[in-house]
């Protein structure tokens, strides 16, 4: 097989300091199932950066990362120098728009030795692997566009627009990717996140092509919530799911509260992907760049790790991939003595839990 | 004080069924406190309706209970013989922008006799009291527009356009509402749920609005969060809550989010206000009209009840409202041994439990 480049983007804060244990394990396991990766550092997509060259990326972006493989992504914002929303449109919405990933690809499992904060309906708690979903995010289109602006601006009669668009196109293409992973998996079983019955234009049209991708695979088990509810349902049953496919807000919703329900968001990966495999794909934590806790080594590493491990699956190495969860997971068992960081309850330092997966490989 | 006229309309299924125990417990709040009320029974927002008539609602219908002081509403939808959207669009969705019902408020509350699906960080169980909050939802405008359509229907090029829509007005009034609440309860405390990172232009907007309502009120302790990571809070730490300010949609979200972590979905109330008093507000729980347990006598009356207590404190009898919530809470307590309907563990019917909350007062 041959060579793949790997642009490493460590980005802000902790971003830096989880990388070079995102990059350790991505290496190791590269070693042990003999995968030639190569990888690339970039300065950009960074405070540091901007402050030197007044942009958040330099103007040949596409040049200097367009070739490569996969862009293994750390964390973006600064909040006390310049508001999120320009650094993460400067950069993360960028990537994501620029290269089409347009599939978000977020699981939410249990893991051992972490408490979930959902409980089951007599109150005894959730065991490993009986929460075990993909989100699967529309990521560039829907919700989030730059359409609309302000009439009458600064008056009374102040009136603010934006509009939710949706292509065919654009909605065709990430339920056929849902559905193929559903299909791909045991319980084949597709939830479709919706709210036809309030957002009475756009959504509507959603459950029309779902309806219509459903068709083309009758061996997979569909259903659709009103988003209100289904986020009720998140908490009260999500053994139930197994891929949930959704707009881009709603995504994104969503993939927060997935993981949050298994206690995960600390350590959650997300994997931004152009399955055409014409761009990059791009692998970040869920975690942002957490300025408080930035520069003393204790932020936990995982969501990183766990990222190289998409990242390998989706550069074909699905083997690699499960290796590192199952390190992952050999690690989190409390039994296992392994150092933990602070957020789950242990003491260690980022660098140790990054080795400690490493070991377990 | 005078005489105050009720609007009631059970609507569909299960509606039919917890109307009688909302209207006996209402009944006898009025009687011990001497609050002069008149019950008056509307048969159309139904299904049986719309079968006679041709629609859900009579042409007239705003004659008919646009005089009243509220207006006291069970469920409505019956989707065996017409779609929810249409349905809800011809009547529900019609009270709130006709009648300027643009306060929707909805308790998230942790009550005696219920398990909590989320429990602390350490596993342990959330005790009552521990979680009280109320969602404040925008409920005329917003995402919930019928502004928008689509080019090149059925075709590959299709486009899908729904705009959002924002008026000064319609944000400030809102927000106006959720201080006040704010202002008159213990922790003064307020909570914005935005998106201005992603949704860039309506939600920023939202954000300004708020931070300027926010200089009015110093005494409340204002903060925000955008809505992915909020969903995330609810589950891990509900307590931290008071007032949540949102939209139309993210609002919808919240207030199933929220008596989900609580475990009331089931129970929960809603209302529908037009603080102005030009119009009368709507009181309906949050349940549907449950048309699969629908005949058996066997719903939860709880959140009609629970809504006949937010009716009698929005038209100023404060005190009735607390002794309900007060008798709700007795008989919802597993030591008194009362009646409890099956969705909370018992084998009562609908009409035991009504009985006994009303004998509580
Ligand atoms: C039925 C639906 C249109 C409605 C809404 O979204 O407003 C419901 O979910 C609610 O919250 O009252
Ligand atoms: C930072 C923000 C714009 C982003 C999003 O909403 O997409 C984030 O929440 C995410 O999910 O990656």
């Amino acid at each position: 097989m041959s060579k793949k480049r790997i642009a490493v983007i460590a980005g802000d804060g902790i971003g830096k300091e989880v990388m070079p244990e995102g990059v350790r394990v991505v290496d190791a396991a590269a070693r042990k199932f003999g995968i030639d990766l190569a990888f690339d550092h970039f300065d950009f997509a960074s405070w540091d950066y901007c402050e030197k060259h007044g942009r958040y990326m330099p103007e040949n972006w596409k040049d200097q990362v367009g070739g490569h493989d996969a862009i293994f992504f750390g964390a973006v914002g600064w909040p006390e120098k310049i508001p999120d929303h320009e650094s993460l449109w400067q950069s993360l919405l960028l990537f994501r728009r620029e290269f089409d990933q347009y599939v978000n690809l977020r699981p939410a499992r249990l893991m051992p030795g972490i408490i979930a904060p959902v409980v089951r309906k007599d109150g005894t708690p959730r065991q490993p692997g009986e929460i075990d979903m993909y989100i699967v995010r529309e990521n560039t289109e829907g919700e989030y566009s730059a359409v609309g602006g302000r009439m009458y601006p600064g008056t009374e009669r102040e009136i603010v627009m934006q509009e939710t668009i949706m292509s065919r196109h654009g909605v065709d293409r990430v339920l056929k990717f849902a559905y193929e992973l559903a299909n791909s998996r045991p319980k084949k079983h597709l939830t479709s996140a919706t709210k036809s019955n309030g957002i009475a234009i756009t959504m509507p049209y959603w459950d029309e092509r779902v309806a219509e991708m459903a068709k083309k695979y009758p061996q997979v088990k569909t259903d659709k919530f009103h988003i209100d509810i289904l986020t009720a349902h998140f908490v009260q049953r999500p053994d139930f799911f197994d891929v949930v496919v959704a707009t881009n807000l709603f995504g994104d919703i969503l993939s927060d509260l997935g993981p949050a329900c298994t206690g995960t968001i600390g350590i959650a990966p997300s994997a931004n992907l152009n399955p055409d495999r014409k761009f990059p794909s791009l692998f970040e934590p869920v975690h942002g760049s957490a300025p408080d806790i930035y520069g003393r080594n204790i932020a936990n590493p995982i969501g990183q790790i766990w990222c190289g491990a998409m990242m390998l699956e989706f550069l074909g190495h699905k083997e690699a991939h499960d290796a590192i969860l199952k390190a992952i997971e050999a690690v989190l068992d409390p039994k296992s003595g392994a150092p933990r960081t602070g957020d789950i309850g242990g003491k260690a330092s980022t660098t140790d839990v990054g080795k400690a997966i490493a070991a377990a490989l």
